[in-house]
């Protein structure tokens, strides 16, 4: 299916603040972008680079007043995305180096942490992605989804105490309950087609059977119409804007994704 | 200044056949891609990837038939490119290490056979930018520009003999005359803005100062307008397109620049 | 100066483990490895690899029995860290884009959690250098080093509230405490020439100035003799060795560093 | 096996001369490097780098004088290399993104103009290794080995025409033949085991069946005993040394292999 997905961000800017950007989705073995724009008010000079996950960033100083940033583009991907119940855990020495890095703990993500509740959650099933959809279903029942609830990133500890969380905060529990099964895991930010309500929106991956597959235990039913932006350990590495120095509060946050082709 | 570029390719295709496509420019140092679109007729499934030098490649397999690419962007880049006469030599021991495979000999550019010229034409100058000016006004004076007359790349020993070529056949000589005084110098393919007659453009950079500026010898004057879509040691590495089996020619390639706002 | 650094490992295996080392040292830009020895008992397949910070690592599955790992190398280093008390604070803007990652929270840093703290202790400082020679001063005074305190890491503010700690702990908090102030900071563990109870090391690099510094809460007066084996966010990407599956806990663990040359 | 590999150069240094170099082998799929040592007379500062194939290489400016260098590695590698002849060609569009680089060609391998030849050799022969086997057949039937007969690269056309060359030549040509045939191929430089006289080496891999398989029309009868030191595209990229000003010639360049363990 064909998505346009946007994302409208404004700022009033009361001192010049650097931005780290991480907006602009890039095609990948799951997506094909064929058209994209991102353009900012005022008219600035921008630095984009790649940073060590494959996301395309963007470095800026924002000037005093009104910041405000557009994003948008044409995207080719999945109605449905790919679901397996046989593919079979990856034994540690099998996987590639560069899927290593998926299974250390990391900031939100303490997995060094939660062997014995992944161990009880995944008791009864074969190793892989049994596994994983045993943690996505644990994680549906067991922590309520209240989109909004939540303004920064709090470790999957805490969301394991809190019971509740937004999507950023089910993905770090079930990455956490993953990689402590020794399965990698990762983060992944980005927009869902008919997301209610409309926002910016976080997942998971996990590796199995050769290769990563998705996961969102915020929703149900069949799934698909995923747009990836950014990929990483968990939200310290995916923030959508890194700012720094005083905070400038974002006055606006609009999204939009739509078909625009079968 | 902001130019809009387009390329337009059709080829009638007679056997299944892989194409590599280099024609999406990216965001870099010296020019900011705010939109960007890159289509195929037929839709295709198609990967993309980054290759050595950092270009954004495009693989796919087109079908039997008509098969047609689309590519525009907009872009912001610099009126007139960087001059500097007083930007001086780097020594090797200096150079970054990602700059080094750039005074190497490679295929169209066999600088180890160019020492003796290239001491002739810039005996009388210091070392850095000024050699390299001398090499692009002897390039000008002494190989005349002929574009479309030549359809498939030669060396620069070649280039050299023949004393004339295309702007790909001029920036080969080029290259091969700093490359042989320990300057590095890459080539570069993309668009240029009032290029007459239009077309895809070839020009190359040297790295004098502690960074690569700009030479064209096929233009004369202030030059500016140009962006970037390839990199590479010479021609080898930056083939807009390279297609593997039965040649499909290509039926059409229509390119266009045109200037969108200051 | 150059010094002889050596680490025998010996586990009991009771089920074969696959395991990814972090124990060979390489050149970089403050040590020359000039001899290199990386030997296992039995002799098994090894698939070295260099992970997303530089560091080589090697992958082996580790057979029932006993199983031992010894390396050895020779190493050129500073006899004395640099210091520089005028390095200033660089500003976001102006970090390498490689530099950017270490100013993100991981998993033993909640960089997010000390800005408060980490203002009070610089209070007085000028930005850069002088902030960070705070924070190590600050942390020899009130963080007690216990060498062999502590088996497993622990995080920064777990080590504020326990205020003591190995040197893992006081690098941790250190980290920390110079992030949430947007000064670049990394963990390094390795070697140190003459640390009482001899064993392997870690501290922190800060980067202010333009390049990384040396900062070590745990010595006082002039330090130097330093081998870094791996570099990372936090002490989740160095680990000296990750084994997968059962705990094969290490019977031994022997290091040494020795003088062989001026 | 395990081989001790060594190699002595010196130069006599008329001027203080850069250098680039490439005598360190690295572990790899084929090879696991033990122990490794390298030393300079005098003793200098050396710049370690990985260059765009993965190759280790040392930067350092060679002072007046005697300039002496001294390499030796303990490395395991295969008693034979691995033969398949069932290993099939891999479509274009099945290839690894990081091979494709291997199908270009390059400043020694002008693959560009050895389509026809390519074909002749090939004619009866499956498409995959087969081919490259013919290749193989047909070098050391029509091109003479006369080791030592050449003191600089020349490039497949030229070996072509001269009929003999030593063993970077005969890879050239190689390596020309099967990237016209879009069979990715690269030069290696290393040891080799019982190589009459003895001398660094060179040979090519050809990527047939999913991986890259050795070939070496220098040697018949099974083979073995390899230690590769550089991976590229041709010999520009894989100079064991490269020095930058007036030529300092080796006064001595002596290689030793010798086996130390089954």
């Amino acid at each position: 299916m064909w998505l346009r997905v946007s994302c409208n961000l404004a700022f009033d800017i009361e001192t010049p603040t650097p931005f780290i950007l991480m907006l602009r989705p890039r095609s990948g073995a799951e997506q094909w972008i064929e058209r994209d724009e991102f353009k900012t008010y005022p008219n600035l000079p921008i630095i984009e680079f790649t940073d060590d996950y494959g996301n395309l960033c963007q470095r800026l100083v924002a000037p005093l007043g009104r910041f405000t940033l557009f994003t948008s583009s044409d995207v080719r991907t999945s109605e449905f995305v790919d679901v397996n119940f046989d593919a079979p855990f990856v034994e540690i020495q099998n996987l590639p180096n560069d899927v290593l890095c998926y299974l250390l703990p990391s900031r939100y993500c303490e997995s060094d942490r939660f062997n014995d509740l992944a161990n009880t959650i995944t008791a009864d099933q074969p190793v892989g992605y049994k596994q994983v959809f045993a943690i996505e279903e644990w994680l549906r029942t067991n922590i309520s989804y209240i989109p909004g609830s939540s303004d920064f990133p709090i470790s999957a500890t805490e969301v394991n105490y809190k019971r509740s969380g937004v999507c950023r905060d089910l993905s770090h529990l079930g990455i956490a309950l993953c990689r402590s099964l020794s399965i990698p895991a990762r983060m992944v930010v980005g927009y869902l087609h008919k997301l209610h309500p409309m926002d910016m929106h976080a997942w998971f991956e996990a590796y199995v059977g050769g290769r990563w597959y998705t996961f969102d235990a915020t929703q149900t039913g069949q799934k698909g119409g995923y747009v990836a932006v950014g990929y990483g350990l968990d939200a310290a590495d995916v923030a959508l804007f890194n700012q720094f120095g005083p905070v400038a509060h974002s006055l606006e946050q609009r999204v939009t994704v739509k078909q625009i082709k079968i």
